[in-house]
């Protein structure tokens, strides 16, 4: 599992970053951030599956076909989405400007962007900006990336792992934003992830791919999904590890996933005015497949959102999601539990003394919300959030 | 079209109905009623599709089996969902008395139940309130049946249609309660449709059927399915006409679906916490299909609605639904409009000026979100409300 945060670990060889307030968010703060890898990295991407994409979406997917990356541009207050040609015209411009800043192909240059939806970029801000990001390169940079990229964010999100791999150490660093599983205005969801292993493209991604599925693809704060969102990372060798054989190969895996993990759980956290985080654990479904679909069904229900809010042990609401997730499941067959106390069997209430004792661990600031189905093997996890007064006032008041 | 509510229209030939205060509901309230028909009566229902299903849902789906029917018996305050065996016996059970009082076959009842999943009903308090059910029963009982079944609801809601059939005239009456897609713990929405028509069982299901189709299940409030969701219709054939004719029975058809539309648009104008009723109108979409699967995905995001409540055209958030739809598309063949203002055009801004009256139009209670795709020729609609305060506040604090 990931250490704790560190501010010295904050560093990773080879890599430099920095952070400007360009003009794109109002108020002023940091808003623009590059990375750069000295030495050209390995790199491996993750994007929304939604059918509108924004241009630095488009973009990236490109440059990263490759496989092969030195920077990342990234900006907040504009997420370039919904914007056409015109805007996808932004996003290449970008992308050449950090190439002609640094001396490098503006192919290997990975673009995102996050904030309104529908309008433009400002290229003469984001063209000063990038001279002066150029300027303010350090080693030191990374947590400074991750507040220029926050948007309705309350704390920046960083995660670090340090691992051996053929005697040699070395560190997997991740910097995430996202306050909700999505605002499609200001496109919710980055996670730029740096290390200095030596590690094949194709092996990196195939990681990649397999640790989002279980970290970034299993939380949930309203059921959105943004046009925006991208997992990005780029591994540049420095550590100067050889091919990695099974072991390091697993433990680099693990140290990756649980990066992810921790900055995927930071993310519902810190989602839109939630208050709560719970673990929505589904055991012994018929399949992966109804596990998964139980677990997300519970996770969005509104009603069982507002119940976590309201501290309320509501097992019917719970139930009810169960009943409308189109999972194989016999009512009669249902058990309950938040932690340990258990508050429905076969299907049926375990009493008042229960459901008090589980209203009070739902006055916590974690707990888990288990299921058993006993339908078969299959287990699955989202991780969710309460639905509050604060997330209403935060969207309907958003662009206001 | 159906007319307008006349008290005077409530009452239909041949049918009684009563309310009582049963002590179900806190404070007092009526919350159980009957409703008789003098003659054995076609009947046609249809019922959640939730797998969690309250024991008077299985037992009416039994009894509706032959196609006949001679009262509704309902509760308000407790649903009898997730009570197991004992509480399929109470279901009985209620049937049961109910025959004894009428001097009916049992069989002959249908039972509906709304309130808090999980709790027994306390059959003491309700064959009490059988009894005196029975000595209340009027023709002008109608009215006093739509407030018995209420729950959230802030109004009681009745609509009904006049028609010619054959030379007779015959009416339909339907009252309904709901206030939400759902509350589980509330068992959201039943509906009761009497008419005095002559029709066979067999031709009256598939006309309630299909129109439910177009009106309940076109509406939505949270996105969640009730476990006691019901629609039951009786027609007792005392308007004395033969057989319908194909322009007869095409009226009728359009009378039930306007009594039927009027109800479900006042659920969702009574939508918990609503402030606003919004049709959203997908056309042009590439299969029925894909139709209704966009209507409903833009009209369930919690983004959207938060939007409808803050008055903000935030498109983003509307194109974003969209794209996750799973519903052929083409970002830059997207149009959409607010009432008759365009705010976006081939997936890109209209402007300012136009979002500014957009926004003007949003004030109202009700106006019209409509999308064209351009991909085909098929249409469909939901209608559904805004996310608000009030929805935390009831969902939260409900069972407290």
């Amino acid at each position: 599992m990931p250490d704790k945060i560190d501010i010295s670990k904050q560093s990773v060889k080879g890599f430099k970053a920095a952070a400007v307030a360009a003009g794109l968010k109002k108020g002023g703060a940091p808003d623009m951030a590059l990375i750069v890898s000295e030495k050209e990295a390995s790199a491996a991407g993750v994007f929304t599956t939604n059918k509108v994409k924004a241009a630095p979406v488009l973009l990236t997917r490109k440059h990263m076909k490759g496989g092969r990356a030195r920077a990342i541009i990234a900006n907040a207050g504009c997420a370039n989405a919904c914007t056409g040609d015109p805007g996808l015209a932004d996003a290449h411009r970008t992308a050449d400007l950090v190439g002609e800043a640094l001396g490098i192909q503006p192919q290997r240059v990975l673009v995102a962007s996050t904030g309104v939806i529908g309008q433009r970029l400002n290229m003469g801000k984001v063209e000063a900006a990038i001279l002066n990001l150029k300027e303010a390169l350090t080693p030191k940079g990374i947590p400074l990336a991750a507040e220029a990229i926050m948007t309705t964010d309350s704390f920046s999100k960083i995660s670090s792992f340090d691992g051996p791999a053929e005697n040699r150490s070395y560190r997997i660093a991740g910097i995430a934003k996202g306050a909700g599983m999505i605002m499609p205005n200001m496109a919710t969801m980055l996670c730029f992830i740096l290390s200095d292993i030596q590690i094949a493209p194709d092996a990196l991604q195939e990681m990649l791919s397999a640790a989002a599925e279980k970290t970034f693809n299993r939380i949930s704060v309203d059921g959105d999904t943004s046009t925006n969102d991208m997992v990005l990372m780029m591994a540049n060798g420095m550590a100067g590890n050889t091919a990695l054989g099974r072991e390091d190969q697993k433990l680099f895996e693990e140290g990756l996933t649980g990066v992810m993990e921790n900055l995927a759980r930071m993310i519902v956290k810190d989602g839109e005015g939630a208050t709560k985080l719970v673990d929505v654990i589904i055991n012994n479904a018929a399949s992966a497949d109804d596990a998964l679909k139980a677990a997300r069904t519970v996770a969005n229900s509104s009603l069982v959102k507002t119940a976590f809010y309201g501290q309320d042990p509501n097992w019917g609401r719970i139930m009810a999601a169960l009943g409308r997730a189109d999972i194989e499941m016999h009512e009669s067959q249902i058990d309950i539990r938040i932690d340990d106390v258990q508050i429905v069997s076969g299907g049926l209430a375990c009493g008042m003394d229960a459901e008090k004792r589980a209203a009070q661990i739902m006055t916590r600031d974690e707990f888990v919300l288990s299921v058993d189905l006993h339908q078969g093997n299959f287990r699955d996890h989202v991780v969710t959030s309460d639905l509050t007064h604060e997330y209403i006032d935060i969207n309907a008041d958003y662009r206001t």
